[in-house]
C-alpha cells in the first residue's frame, strides 16, 4: 500500500493539542509532521518552536501540502467553519469537538458525502476507548440492543468522591474537582449533563444509525445530588453515576443522559475518577464491556493518533446502521424506573405506575417506581433544581 | 465497494458451528450464506438440512463457488491442512482455533504471505473480545507495555465458584463445572493452562510483533489449588485468577500464564465465572481494559461473524509490530513477585530475591517474595503438582 506521509495543520494548542506533539514526537510506525498550528491568542507563551506557531487559519486551510487537519479548539462554531473549508480543500479531518459532531451531525455526513474526504472523531467520545471504530467495524453485524456509559470523567470524578467520602457535599467536591483541573471553572457543560448528552448522541448515529439532536435527549445533571441521596444509593447497594443510556426497543430508541442508581453488580459501579467505561449489550455477544481513561491529555492524543493512523489506511467511517436505514425512530414513551427524591407536593404530582418504596424521614422523602420517560419529563420535580431524579437500574 | 456475496464452507458442526449457523440467519447487512457443511461423523443426527451436509471436505476445498472457508473443528493438525489447502484455492479463512493459530503461526504466516488470502481468527483469543482487530489496528500506534489477561472462561469459572463459597474444593469445583457445560471430561487443556497459552501466544504476536511457541509460554494450572490457597488470597483483599500476562521490558518481553493473587481494586477480579477481561497498559492511553463472554455458542460465533464481515471489506491482517521489526526477544529472566505455597523443603530451596512474608501455621506453610521467573520455573516447587505457584499482582 502506497502512504503518503501526513502532513498536519493543527488548530488549537491546549492539553489535548500539546499531548498530540509530544505523542507524534515519540511514536513510530506513522509516518506524519505536525507542519502548522494555529492559535488564537498572541500574547501567550508556547512550549515550541515559533515558526510552526499561526495565528492565520488560511496558513494551514489554503496550503496544498498539508494534507490532514485536526481540528482541537473549543468554540463549536468556528470549529465547524474550520472543518467545512478544510474537507473542501481535501484535506482530510480529524476533530475531538463532541458539541460540534453531535450539533451539526447532518451538514457533516453530507460534507462527507460531497468530499468524499474522512472526517474521524475517536476522541469525541469515550476519551481513549475505541467505541466509535468498535461499533462502526466489529459490532457491525450483530444486533445491538443498548449502549449504556459512563462518557463524561468530570461527573464521575465528583461523585466518585462524594461517595467515598459521605461527609463532603456537592460543592466541595466540585470544588476540589476544580482544583485538581478535573473540572472547569464554570462545568455547567460537565455537570449539568451537557457534555454527555453530545457523546449519547454520536453513540446513537454508529449504534443504531440515528441521527439524532443533543436536544432530543432527556438529560438531568448532578448538582442536584445531596449526601442523603449517596446513603439511599449505599442502603440499595448501589452507587450513584450519570450514565448515558440508549436503548432499543421494537423500532423505536430512547436516548438518555441522567444520574443512575447502579447495581455494584454491574461493571458501571466499578468505574472510579475520571475514568469512563461503555457497555453494550448485543443479541450475539451478549455484554460487553469497555474501560479506559476518559479524559487527560495523552489518553486524548492517543485516539487522536488513532485516527491519523485510519487516515493513512484511507479509512472512512461507512456509517452503515445510517446507510441501512433500519427506520429507527426517536420514542421517549418508554416505561423505567426511577428514584425521586422531591418535595411531597412534587411526588404526589408524579405519574407513577408503581410504587417499590415510598420512604418518608425527618431528612427528606423518596420514591422509587416506575414511570414513562417522557411524563417524568414534564414533572414540577424534575424541572426543579433541588429535586434529584435519577434513573434505578437493577441489573 | 463492490461486495461478492460470501459462500461459505463450514467445517465443524459442534456448539459453535451451530451458533454461526443461526446467528447467520438472524443478520442482515452481511450478504452471506452456509453452503456446504463439512462434518466427521456420519452416524450423528444434524438439525439441519441433510443436502447441506457433507462428509467430504474436498466438497468444498474444490468447490469453486465457495469463498469462504470457516474452520470450527478440534483438531488442530487436520485444521491446518484444510486452512492450507482453502488458502491455496484462494478460499479466505475464518478459524477460531487457538492450538492451529498458536502452534503453527510461522507457516501460517508464509501461507498469507504466499497467497494473499485473508486469514482472521478474532474467535481464537478472548471470545467475544474484538481483542486482535484492536491490537491490530487501535492501539498500534500507542506503545504498548503489558497485556494482562483472563483468558479461559473454564479455570475462571472453576476459581469464580472455589471463591464465592470456600467450602467446596478444586474437585467439587471442577465436577460442577463439567455437570453445567463449562468444563470438558477431561479438562486439561483449561485447567493446566494450555489454552490459556496458547492465547498468550497470539496476543504476543499481535500486541508485540513476537512470534512465540506456547512451550515458550511460563506456565502452569489451577488444580493445585486449595482451601487454605483462597484463604490467604482473600486475607490480602485479592482473588485468584488464572492471569495470560505479557510484559514488555526494554528489549525484551515475557510471556507467563499462571494463577495470580489480583488485588480488589484491578479490573481483572471483577470477572466472575465464564467471563473473559484483557487489560492493556500503554504510553498514551494508559490502561484500558476490554470485557465480554468469554465463551459460548453465540458469543464466539459473534466473533465469527464479525471476522466475516471484514472479509466482504477484503480486510487483511497487517502484522505491523511483526513487520516493523522491533527486535523484541523473548527473556523470562525477569523478577516477579510471587505465592508459593509447598513443602518446607521445596520453599528453602527456593532462590528467593527478597521475601515479604513466610507464614508457618498448621495448615501449611507458604512464602511471598520476589524471584527470578526463569528460576522459579527450574524449580523443585515449581514441578510438584501439590505445591500452589502464583503471581502476586500488587496493582
Amino acid at each position: 500500500m502506497s502512504t503518503q506521509p501526513l502532513r498536519i495543520g493543527l488548530f488549537g494548542f491546549g492539553v489535548v493539542g500539546q499531548g498530540l506533539y509530544h505523542v507524534l514526537t515519540q511514536t513510530d510506525g506513522l509516518q506524519a509532521e505536525v507542519v502548522r498550528i494555529c492559535v488564537k491568542d498572541t500574547a501567550k507563551q508556547r512550549p515550541i518552536a515559533s515558526d510552526v506557531i499561526t495565528y492565520n487559519g488560511d496558513e494551514i486551510l489554503l496550503d496544498p501540502s498539508i494534507n490532514v487537519v485536526v481540528e482541537l479548539i473549543n468554540d463549536s462554531d468556528f470549529a465547524f467553519d474550520i472543518v467545512c473549508r478544510a474537507m473542501r480543500q481535501g484535506k482530510a479531518v480529524v476533530s475531538a469537538n463532541k458539541k460540534l459532531i453531535a450539533t451539526r451531525l447532518p451538514e457533516l455526513l453530507a460534507l462527507q458525502h460531497e468530499t468524499g474526504v474522512p472526517f474521524l472523531y475517536e476522541a469525541s467520545t469515550g476519551g481513549s476507548i475505541p467505541i466509535i471504530r468498535n461499533l462502526e467495524e466489529y459490532y457491525d453485524t450483530d444486533h445491538l440492543h443498548r449502549i449504556e456509559g459512563i462518557v463524561n470523567g468530570t461527573t464521575n470524578y465528583i461523585l466518585s468522591s462524594l461517595q467515598a467520602s459521605t461527609s463532603s457535599s456537592y460543592q466541595d467536591a466540585l470544588s476540589q474537582a476544580q482544583a485538581l483541573g478535573f473540572a472547569e471553572s464554570d462545568p455547567t457543560s460537565d455537570t449539568e449533563g451537557f457534555d454527555a448528552a453530545y457523546k449519547t448522541t454520536i453513540l446513537a448515529t454508529h449504534g443504531f444509525g440515528v441521527v439524532a439532536h443533543p436536544s432530543d435527549v432527556v438529560r438531568r445533571g448532578i448538582s442536584a445530588i445531596r449526601g442523603f441521596d449517596v446513603d439511599v444509593a449505599q442502603r440499595h447497594w448501589s452507587s450513584i453515576k450519570l450514565v448515558s443510556r440508549i436503548v432499543r426497543s421494537g423500532n423505536s430508541v430512547s436516548l438518555v443522559t441522567l444520574p443512575a442508581f447502579v447495581s455494584r453488580k454491574s461493571h458501571l459501579a466499578h468505574v472510579s475518577g475520571a475514568n469512563n467505561a461503555i457497555a453494550l449489550t448485543t443479541d450475539f455477544a451478549d455484554v460487553q464491556c469497555l474501560f479506559g481513561k476518559g479524559a487527560g491529555s495523552r489518553p486524548t492524543a492517543s485516539a487522536v493518533l488513532s485516527d491519523l493512523s485510519l487516515i493513512r489506511d484511507k479509512y472512512r467511517y461507512a456509517y452503515r446502521r445510517l446507510r441501512r436505514s433500519s427506520g429507527l425512530t426517536l420514542d421517549q414513551r418508554v416505561t423505567v424506573s426511577v428514584y425521586v427524591r422531591a418535595s411531597d407536593e412534587q411526588l404526589e404530582a408524579l405519574p407513577f405506575l408503581s410504587v417499590q418504596t415510598d420512604h418518608r424521614g425527618v431528612e427528606g422523602r423518596y420514591i422509587i417506581g416506575s414511570m414513562r420517560l417522557d411524563e417524568l419529563q414534564q414533572s414540577t420535580a424534575y424541572a426543579d433544581r433541588d429535586a434529584f431524579v435519577a434513573l434505578y437500574l437493577e441489573d
